[in-house]
């Protein structure tokens, strides 16, 4: 078995080294991850300037590549040039910080997940609703490892990859949930710059929208660990009827 | 009517002046574009380092702000702090290069448009399918602002905007479609630096994997304007029966 393992919050973060010593039980494990924070980069690819790789630790069977590009630039890189063979599985995280409801779009460790999906092999982006680097992952590793072990059993669907949330603290359970509504509010608090114009630091308050209680948002804060099947497919397949209006 | 209009090729590309102009006999147009290329930045921010802002010009009832940040930043930005009230529709592009397939998952313009999308804003973005910058929209803009005036007209249903494709050259129509199936593939050319280890550039071959040519790849490739109408909400609800095994 070949574990390929990324992350956003780069190759020094706590739960990435979780992610590869619970992986590792699993078959080797080739760690491919960003020298140091990309978060919210969602699928970016690093294309207007070269990037690189180069292994800095092998210990047992974990080889650690730390890269300049992002996380979907690591998906692509080790599966197009570092690796010898394509990865059996590909793993994401763990995140510090929640990548449930529409976090999923902005998310690094996700897009590195769908960039996965894309290169048809099973994976999963892993994460704790805690930004905290101190977060303890004692009671979701568990319920990881269930992930884990099933989607290398089961595998998924073509096209589609998981993306996995835990809260912090001890778990009522595991869901299989869909993607909750929510917003963003509160963008930004402006401040003056010495030498510049007004410059903008982005804040931002999180706003669940979803009356289900089912939904992924929901079902994290009230304990259980989600998951949710998510796709590259982006269509709007209910707006169709909408739509046609506008094309005629 | 208030407009607002970003892109990801940056504020200096021709593609989004065309928009700009285009636009600006629908109502007032606010520009907030980056200050360089954004291509490939997916629904990326920035949150590591403070963004800006400043207008650069005043013209007829357009007025353009270049942003040191992502597109999908511009948005924000613009929603947040720089319009005195929220925009009746958000435009992105005219994008030189092809957002179709799978391409709209890393476009920095489609990340605007679900960005706008995500502000309960009817979002739009145009892309015409040649990288290069003396391309001629002659032949697309007039089903462009058929789009744009039926978008005005109509709206869009929430959580869900526009991806639009034009071809080169004269068009056929205008096709509603689905996003096709695609890959990537051969994605890096490897070089050496003069002083480091292996650099990587970012190449890539793009494959249309997807048998149905009323997608809009094919569709595209035919001589269409493609129209997919595309969603927030990206969970897999066709994978949940595969994925309970998976979580029980």
């Amino acid at each position: 078995m070949k574990i390929l393992i990324t992350n956003d919050d780069g190759i020094h973060a706590p739960g990435v080294h979780k992610l590869a010593e619970m992986a590792s039980r699993y078959g080797d494990v080739v760690v491919v991850a960003p020298d140091g924070p990309r978060s919210a980069q969602s699928m970016a690819l690093t294309i207007t300037i070269p990037i690189s790789a180069k292994i800095i630790k092998r210990e047992r069977n974990i080889t650690w590549y730390q890269c300049s590009g992002t996380p979907a630039d690591c998906v692509k890189l080790a599966c197009s040039q570092l690796l010898d063979s394509a990865p059996d599985i590909i793993l994401s995280g763990i995140n510090h910080g929640s990548n449930t409801s529409v976090n999923v779009l902005y998310s690094g460790t996700i897009g590195a997940a769908l960039e996965g999906a894309m290169h048809d092999v099973p994976s999963i982006g892993f994460s704790i609703c805690d930004h905290s680097l101190e977060v303890s992952f004692e009671y979701c590793l568990p319920l990881f490892e269930q992930v884990l072990a099933n989607t290398i059993k089961y595998g998924l669907p073509h096209d589609i990859c998981l993306n996995v949330n835990a809260p912090v603290g001890p778990v009522r359970g595991m869901r299989l949930c869909r993607q909750s509504a929510g917003r963003w509010a509160n963008d930004f608090t402006r401040d003056n710059a010495p030498r510049t114009t007004d410059f903008y630091w982005m804040v931002g308050d999180f706003f669940n929208t979803e009356p289900d209680e089912t939904a992924d948002q929901a079902s994290v804060e009230l304990g259980y660990v989600t998951v949710v099947p998510i796709q590259i497919d982006m269509t709007a397949y209910s707006a169709m009827e909408h739509c046609k209006k506008i094309v005629e």
